[in-house]
Order: structure tokens, then sequence, then C-alpha cells
């Protein structure tokens, strides 16, 4: 079973860590307790949606590349999992833009 | 701010129907009761993971796709209240995209 939460986690802890933020910051900004931030984090916990908007408006992130960035994960997740075929994943069609961009610019 | 459970529902409904299907028998096939699918179609309750799992494989409907048109929806959204600027929006591209198709097939 693919879980929502677990990926959302992921791509939450990746865009904080990118951005150079502690947990203590962003608990601090978004007004949330660490230690749920870090279960959230961690893919333990749901957020609700109140939370997580606070937790993106905390990191200036869009909520829409944070799903953007979960869906393409889970798509190649079902891939691996057989759940759909390669053709039809938008990640696909992502890395072949991103290679013919790669190559105009070589 | 910007709710996902309200896009999700709003997505979730709108595949429901493009496949002819009732709420019962969405109900009966995931195994949810007809009143919390119908709550989490009008935004109204959270979707646990599992449910999200659940509902998807009862439609038959990729996890990632929904979530793909959820982040969609919300990107218009976020350019409608300032959040983000028009260029960096996802759907504009998938527009611009979609028009291309659109022109090459006539």
């Amino acid at each position: 079973m693919v879980l929502f939460r677990r990926f959302l986690g992921d791509v939450l802890r990746s865009e904080r860590m990118q951005r150079g933020l502690t947990l203590r910051e962003v608990s601090a900004e978004a007004r949330v307790s660490l230690g749920y931030i870090s279960e959230i984090e961690r893919g333990q916990k749901e957020a609700s949606s109140e939370l997580l908007a606070s937790l993106c408006a905390a990191m200036d992130l869009p909520l829409s590349e944070v799903l953007r960035d979960v869906s393409s994960a889970i798509a190649l997740e079902e891939v691996a999992l057989g759940l759909r075929p390669v053709a039809a994943t938008p990640i696909t069609a992502a890395r072949t833009a991103t290679s013919d961009v790669v190559a105009s610019a070589a």
C-alpha cells in the first residue's frame, strides 16, 4: 500500500534541509511542536490540512510544489510496485524534458 | 489558507464521476462508509493515508495522478491568491503543452 504520509514526510524533510532550516526553526515559525513535525517528517503521523499549510508557509514553500514532488515520488513507487506502466508516469515525461533541456544547453 | 483536503475532495469526486461510479459503489469496494467518503469529497474530513489508498484502489486510480491534479488545482489557487508568480506554475506549462498537442492534432 502506497502511503501518502510517508512520501509527504520525505519531501518536507528534504525541502527543510535544502533551506538549511532546523526542526526548531520551523517549529517556532509554524507554531507547531518540534516532536510533531519530526513525526510528520518520518511519516508516522498524518498532517492535517491546516498544519500542512502552516509548515509550507513557515518554509516559504508553495503547497503545490510539495504535492507535485510527492506525486512524482509516488509515481516511481507505483511503477516499482507494478501498479502502473512506465510510459504513463509523469516522472518519465519530466525526465525526458529535463534531458532535452540539458541537451539543448550543451 | 490553502487547504489540501478541499482540493483533494474535489479531485476525488471528479474522478469518481468521470468513472460513472456512485458513492455507494466506491463505499462497497473500498469498505469505507458512504457518509465518510461523502465528507471527504466535500473537504470536510481529512482522509488518512490508508483510506486514501483504499479509495484510489477502489476507483483503479493511481494516487500519483490524484496528487498531480490536486497540485495543479492548488497552483492555480496560489496564483489567484498572489502566493506565487504566474510563470512559476506547472499548470501554465501543462496548458501550453496541451495547446501544442491540440495544435499538432488540428
